[in-house]
């Protein structure tokens, strides 16, 4: 029996979604080669002036996918540099992020419906609690990220489709 | 003790989302009154020629919503007719699956993780569990249609931020 649980509805979502995400990148990739484009003209671009380009689209994908794990699991989450700018360096820090979600097992996320998360926002700290941290923040923010970072390369004409994003469910 | 169910990982967000986007909606209507621009030329509009529009955007977040809600409760979804184009008919659309959506109870929904959903594709039908339907399938596909529907309105100028699409946790 299958039951749904706080790591069900967390890690193995982030992996599927990044190891999606990390194809559509290398598409995008294939794509400004094969075009002759500049690669950086894909990953500076905004879809407007004080909207974040695609590179930190990528970053805050695995920011929130890796800080989302370790919050609910009470541990530390690795920080980057955040210092990417090619494709074959986004895809490293989607590679790098998809082995640390993986390191997580389900007892240590199970049960943190109630485990108080603490965000470090501008305004100051902000407490949640696991479930709503998780439901209402945690994965509208990354589905919100991979979302843009497909709308950015899909606007620029790179040829991916709705199957790249959701791969094999 | 709030413990992770089917229910509380479905109809709840799909809520609080379609709450958020009509908001959104509202300010893009205000918006394109305040410059004098045809809605329409906003209802309309797709990031590349062959994406869907802003209205097809609301109404498949609005279907994603609905038909999860009712294939995990095992009943049929009310079908629209798909025929919205201003603001304020996309406004109407989420505002009628909200009523949906609020009249169901969370013992239709919970324990449906291994319950059989069928979807129906242009390539056949499809058979999925409850669990994989509803987290690879439902609320990425319904997060990807409300995030773009944002994209479309930032990407043209409407004011709107990350707190619009987030709403109150």
């Amino acid at each position: 029996m299958t039951t749904m649980s706080m790591y069900q509805a967390s890690v193995p979502r982030f992996i599927h979604m990044l190891g999606n995400l990390h194809a559509i990148l290398s598409k995008a990739q294939a794509h400004a080669k094969a075009k002759g484009i500049d690669e950086l003209a894909f990953t500076g671009f905004r879809l407007y002036p004080d909207m974040l380009p695609l590179t930190n689209q990528i970053m805050i994908a695995t920011d929130t996918a890796k800080g989302c794990a370790a919050r609910l699991a009470g541990v530390t989450a690795p920080v980057y540099e955040d210092n990417e700018k090619t494709f074959a360096e986004l895809g490293e820090r989607i590679a790098k992020t998809l082995v640390y979600l993986q390191s997580f097992k389900p007892e240590q996320i199970d049960g943190s419906e109630e485990r108080e998360v603490v965000l470090k926002r501008r305004t100051g700290e902000e407490r949640l609690q696991g479930m709503p941290y998780l439901l209402n923040s945690a994965l509208p923010n990354f589905f919100f990220h991979v979302t843009t970072a497909y709308a950015i390369l899909r606007h620029n004409g790179v040829e991916i489709g709705k199957k790249d994003y959701l791969g094999n469910a």
